[in-house]
């Protein structure tokens, strides 16, 4: 590429990527993050090998065109995204949707394959979950209980997220549900030192795909992170997953822009 | 694409997709749907990425003689499609095909594969199997059996389509008659609470591909889909599932009109 | 392609394709096909999509040349073939090899992969076993031996086959000679009632792949098969499975020349 | 390639890579090397035939773009190479990164990728483990501590190193702390035979990647590194190792300047 | 390609091919397929599709490559080849390479996937192994340790030859030393019979590769192989083989100047 088309492209990209104001509107943004009955989607991404061989003009078209896409759907769906490259195999980026249903998220994602930029896309994992209301917190003693609400100091962005789905044996459903309750209760315990810097989340997945549930992590510091795996993994609920990961999916935050400016450079 | 161009394409569009007639004969098309010792086969598909280097009138062209294809065939087996993209990996979009003789499926799909866009094609699942008569529920209490009738309001089309496969262990098959059809009356009770919501569908698949069953479900409350299948965990049959997915299939019920569409634009 | 290319195509396919005489010696191979100490491969092939961007003539002529390759080596061994396309996932055809030694089939498979067409096959299983006298079918009880007789009229071409291979677990070939021979005078039993239907043959392949069994079907009535498989499945011997299938190989029986004229279209 | 653009080539590349002065502050570098805390990386990249496509300018172009990217980088982080190509499977080359942050080998990766030369590589493993004190060895007997001291004459450079990530059972960590001890200190017994010539260093992985530890050795004596692995696979500790290796990574330690003259070339 | 081209292409490869005289120090070679402390190294290639794009006398030129490199590593290690074409999975031929140290094995394949032809082949499976003294057999009986030496007649080159690698269970190695040996005393006599016609190799590879053991076979009668299979199948020590096979590579020796003529015509 010469130097003039370089510059072009530079100037393309401030245009096309530099006033993107994401997402449109925070309340039901709100809602669909923290309400339960919402259908949360992780879809993990590569980019081909071809798309390099487009001109740098051409990608800063494709890129817009994505962005473009974005913000429209933004008024229905959550959609965050985060750099997997350099940390996760055979992934480039993910996106976290949040919808009401997902024929809404198929709708988006079917849409974004569809331009020039998805059209050298592949998707490497889909994992769908459903939020709920917490099955088991309600029995936990009220000191627990307390201890779990999240800090008041919560307000800033988190660095990383981790994404593992779990599969549980046939033993853990075939427990009654005291029993899962008490069990429950000391996994509790153990994550309890990391409430303050491992943000948890929960979705439900039997019958989406092929697990039971997809535990999703923030955090600023990963080794309290690993801490917290560490000691989940010395609680007895931990000899029911049948499988923990495969894929766990490790990335850091970032706005869908940066992304972007990285396949249109 | 100039715009004369993309307007010449919309119109070839209109012509050859817009007056679809699909299925020609209802009612052998019901039969297919709904007798014992029927062959219902999964077919899952994915589009290369060459497909996108056609110009768009190769591809309307190339949409156009699966449609020809599919109506011709319709006559003698019942094609149902699905849109896999966007919620499933790897996969496009699926057909469900029944047919009286695995012959005649594999007839209609070879032509498929041989046509311009079948060469775009990555077949990527394959599931075979036979539709009977249900095989514990004439011994279940008369209270159930009546339970099980479907309910007289399903005229409505569903959005949703799950397909999960499944294979028993050898201690399943094991197991006299007598204790089977116990553990399964267990299983249908727990499913009861679904059957407004939940449509159910049985393929026996033993010998026609890796699996014993083929599980395949419709509905337009996911949510109840997944308590459904969480419901099924618990019970005592659920541990002789030796796999239970892998793949697991979910998509949305979609004219095959509408699927090839998108592979035109 | 224009119409006087098309028609010349379908002259060429006429001429190479329609006066085949295939296999050459009746009498060697009947003997392949039914005498012990034979070696039975079954190679299963996708072709690529580079293949059709030939022309339809350089495909004929690619066509031609198997055709050839195949009267050539008929002469030393029985070569079968079968259409998976449709049915079988990551496959187009399967060829089942007998030949008195591997060295002769690999010469053969070397050779097809080497032709114009081969170089657009991928070859996706292979499977090898020896063929034996049986080994406890000796000490069955006389009315079980006159039952196992293959049915007078039994002359009919079979339509389908299914190839499944089997690894046994370590307990299998720990039991002693005696105990094996009563839970295969019971697996027996349990195929029968489908004797008539379904032609079984039995391949030995430890060593030679990562399997102990080629299990390898043809029947009419696919239905009886799975059947089979179900009464199969159920009696003692299956617990020693440690895998069955991985892959279940299912296409229809077809001359070579039918399969390819498919690839030559 | 004519003789003239060889001999080109060939002064490019001697101007390029033979002032390689790396890495650039050894203090720090140490720190990172030694200290626990610090997030260590393995990263497994395959280079595409499509290389080998460009002219022997353009590589040597590109790989001096990563040799700059390298020298920058190495201001804040460590990095290490090994060519894996000839000795492991789908896998040229292998960087180890050490660094304060995961963000930042995350930054470096993705800069790597984005090289003209990075958008031919294919990552095929990540690995990411965070260094920390030795969690059994302070309980251990005093002998067992000094002999756990690494040799004065440890200067010298070692030509091999392997990469084994290791996944514990469950019932590992259900068991207390004295126990896996107890267990831990029959696992150092046996290994320190071998302290002398081989080096060994732990990463603890659990969340960060599907495996809980990932082991990394250096020697010059490969066949006392197996002999050291034999030892510790008698041991109890070794019941407890769902997963060991899968991947196994085994390469040669080589400056980064050595493998990328190969792909130069 | 034209008839003149054709010859010219033919007459290169007697030129280049029909001479060759490999290896270069018997006595050497000698010591290195017999003597323990060796390296072996079993390497599994399959050629590229784009290779066959290459002009014919392209690939002569790039095979010559290969041959010279092949002679001149001759010197220093032992490299033995086999067409695994038409008879394993993804493979068209292995080599086998006995060396000193595995470094040497690493720039011998490290050289051959940098010339013309390396660059078309796609490295499918390496395993690595040491040779070692026997390590139970000192401690057999008189009359067994006699029976175990090889035939007097064994001259004759063999035909075929298998790879088996094999990975124990933790149980093996928790057995004591006495308890192995009674369990490998059982394996040796059952392996007894076959001693005349199947010539094996034992390397052990803990630590350099997913495996503990790699098996290899030669022989001229693959059905005596088979039996030995069978026969070692059935003895108490196989039950400790947690893997076996996955992948087996099953192949015929030949002379590399057969091989790469294959892929020069």
């Amino acid at each position: 590429m010469k130097a003039a088309s370089t510059m072009r492209v530079a100037m393309l990209v401030a245009l096309l990527l530099g006033a993107a104001v994401w997402p449109a509107r925070a309340a039901d943004r709100e809602a669909l993050l923290t309400q339960p009955g919402v259908y949360g989607s992780f879809a993990a991404f590569q980019m081909d090998h071809d798309w390099w061989d487009l001109t740098g003009e051409a990608r800063v078209i494709a890129v817009s065109e994505v962005k473009g896409l974005i913000e429209q759907f933004s008024q229905k769906i959550a959609i965050e995204s985060y750099l997997l490259r350099g940390l996760s195999d055979h992934a480039d980026f993910m996106l976290r949707v949040h919808a009401p249903a997902l024929s809404d998220t198929q709708q988006f994602l079917t849409s974004l394959l569809g331009t020039r930029l998805g059209r050298h896309l592949v998707a490497t994992s889909y994992l769908h979950g459903l939020t709920k209301q917490a099955v088991y917190a309600p029995g936990f003693p009220e000191q627990m209980k307390k201890a779990l609400q999240p800090p008041a100091n919560d307000a800033g962005a988190k660095s990383y997220a981790v994404v593992i789905p779990i599969r549980k044996d046939a033993e853990w459903w075939a427990l009654d549900q005291d029993t899962r309750a008490a069990l429950m209760q000391e996994h509790t315990q153990a994550a309890l030192p990391y409430i303050n810097t491992v943000k948890r989340k929960l979705y439900h997945s039997s019958g989406l795909d092929d697990f039971d549930f997809i535990t999703y992590f923030e955090t600023d510091k990963l080794d309290d992170f690993h801490s917290l795996i560490r000691a989940l993994e010395q609680v007895k609920e931990y000899r029911h997953d049948r499988r923990f990961g495969h894929p766990t999916l490790l990335g850091t935050i970032r706005p869908l822009d940066d992304i972007l400016e990285l396949f249109a450079r």
